[in-house]
């Protein structure tokens, strides 16, 4: 089983730290280790593993049927109405845990810390996710290729005048269709002036001719995420905007180029953004270059400037970089890259070619 | 404006504590206080504010224009590429600082420890959020309107042998259309024995006839969630799930009536319990009775058996008794509540009349 395979690791290091056990709280940890499954922003479990590798996850009557029916090599103990987990749990941890502690509400530590003696397990789970295996990749493709289908057969109904919501509508039927659990993500759709948010939700406005639309989707299929950037126009753009997209592109495509075994995230926006200096766009790459993709839509590796840590085979991580010219427009495009021993393999395959529609 | 009220009121808190500032880091309060836009879970921007109720509101330069077109009252503080914002927060505070004990990771709170005297806020912007005004009730309906046009113009499409993602991608094509900026809360379509998982994700299951089908959806609009859950059937019902629908329904029902100005949320919740006790279907209501609704999905006042706190004209709150039974099928209906003057006001309109398809 890929899942004891990595509690086994967690083991290791509960055991290089001296702790009777480790308390997960991330619903993203604690799928990782057992396929529990979980909504996303909704922490409702606790998962202890003791030194001996014998995990107990507690659940309220809620979701004691499904996560019976879907975690395995823990055993999952239901609370009684009215307990707290946090009561359970003392009734089965040892007294030194460790804890997530980039993860756990200063509440939580307060009252852990009366019963037990805390100590930081400084991301070890976060950092063993970060290197996917192939099972995991297979599975941030299938997501991918869901979203890709999705824009696809949805482009079949763009033309001016659509609203940004109805162009997020006509994606988002065709992702669920294609076998989207969830998104990923709020979808982002935004146009013409208002694209230089970059996290621009949906609105009732309307796409003008020759303006861009940066739609930044995403899927979940299989617990995994996938994540693209695509800058469509609706009429043919000006030569501005035509030009923004190209150095987007030459600086997406010199990032995907240079994304290899033992570049630092840092270094990596660094050519990004290199090449979006030579034709005087750098200043409005306002954001860093991309992030780990994986059961997180954000998660490790760090690509950007406060990336130290170099890139390693196993990595899932998006090149993405955008350029927001203030009351004009703005281009992003981005693609989901696999660090591989050669370089890296893209898992996007939606054309880069500037759209008109 | 609304804004500076709540800012007023935040200062009054902030003196009582004898703090020289207070620090907020959750994406909703930093909205409730200021207007600021956010992506729910993205926590990104440091929000100070000091005894003399000047505010000063950190964002990194990606979302500088974003929170310069939205916020307001508050000084926007643009920090530089690659200085963090706790950098930033340290030239501008005081030295004792109230926090988000139950918000602030464990992380943050170490990171903040080294410059700052740090106390607890005791959730006063969460407390303050529960009490709505006109118009955020006005906003939760219009997002409730929203949900309710579309769960109707989908349901034109409902006949059997649909898929879950099927009934989901027809629902969510007409929330986006009717003006959902984003969803409250990841859609749950789940049919026949799974929708026992209170939480099910819709699948490619198909829904089988005379199943039951729990959809729980909500939209977000101008800022503010909705939440219902209705109980369709894709064909007639048998004897056993028509009595389960009639007995929640009336555990339902029994709850509305009794919520009103002083009653606690867990004796909200024992009306609801007591009702289906009388079925004999009480063991199967697996989870509280519902929760405040608002800028959140799920907020204050607490409306299970932990809520102490009696309900208060302004609270928004949901009541959802819910009949789950192991490999036959469940029930949820939801309604969300407005306390007022005169008991409650119901502030969802759509039909729970047993409906089949």
């Amino acid at each position: 089983m890929i899942n004891e395979k990595r509690r086994k690791a967690l083991q290791k290091e509960i055991e290089k730290r001296g702790l009777q056990g480790a308390l997960l709280v991330s619903p993203e940890n604690i799928y990782y280790l057992t396929g529990a499954p979980f909504l996303a922003g909704r922490p409702d479990k606790l998962l202890y593993f003791d030194c001996n590798c014998n995990g107990s996850l507690i659940v309220n009557d809620l979701d004691y049927e499904e996560t019976c029916a879907f975690a395995e090599g823990v055993e999952i103990v239901k609370t009684n109405r009215g307990e707290r987990s946090t009561e359970r749990l003392k009734m089965i941890a040892g007294k030194t845990l460790g804890i997530e502690e980039n993860f756990l509400s200063l509440s939580l530590y307060e009252i852990l810390g009366k019963d037990f003696e805390l100590k930081p397990l400084e991301g070890v789970v976060d950092k063993m996710r970060e290197i996917k295996d192939s099972d995991e990749v297979e599975r941030i493709e299938s997501s991918q290729r869901a979203t890709e289908r999705a824009l696809n057969k949805a482009s079949g109904t763009f033309k001016g005048g659509m609203t940004e919501l109805e162009i997020a509508s006509e994606i988002e039927y065709n992702m669920r269709r294609e076998g989207a659990v969830s998104y990923a993500y709020d979808s982002i759709v935004a146009s013409g002036a208002r694209a230089v948010y970059p996290h621009g939700n949906p609105t009732n406005k309307k796409v003008g001719e020759g303006e861009g639309v940066v739609i930044d989707i995403g899927s979940r299929v299989n617990g995994y995420c996938s994540d693209m950037t695509r800058t469509l126009f609706f009429g043919k753009p000006n030569k501005e905007m035509e030009k923004v997209y190209q150095s987007v592109l030459e600086s997406q495509e010199s990032a995907i180029e240079a994304a290899r075994n033992g570049i630092t995230g840092k270094d990596l926006d660094g050519v990004a953004r290199e090449s979006l200096s030579k034709s005087g766009y750098s200043e409005y790459f306002v954001h860093g270059l991309g992030h780990g993709v994986g059961i997180a839509v954000h998660e490790g590796p760090t690509v950007n400037s406060q990336g130290k840590e170099a890139l390693v085979p196993g990595n899932v991580i998006t090149i993405e970089p955008g350029v927001y010219i203030p009351n004009i427009g703005a281009v992003r495009i981005e693609d989901m890259l696999l660090i591989d021993g050669n370089g890296s393999r893209n898992l996007t395959k939606f054309t880069k070619e500037l759209l008109v529609f």
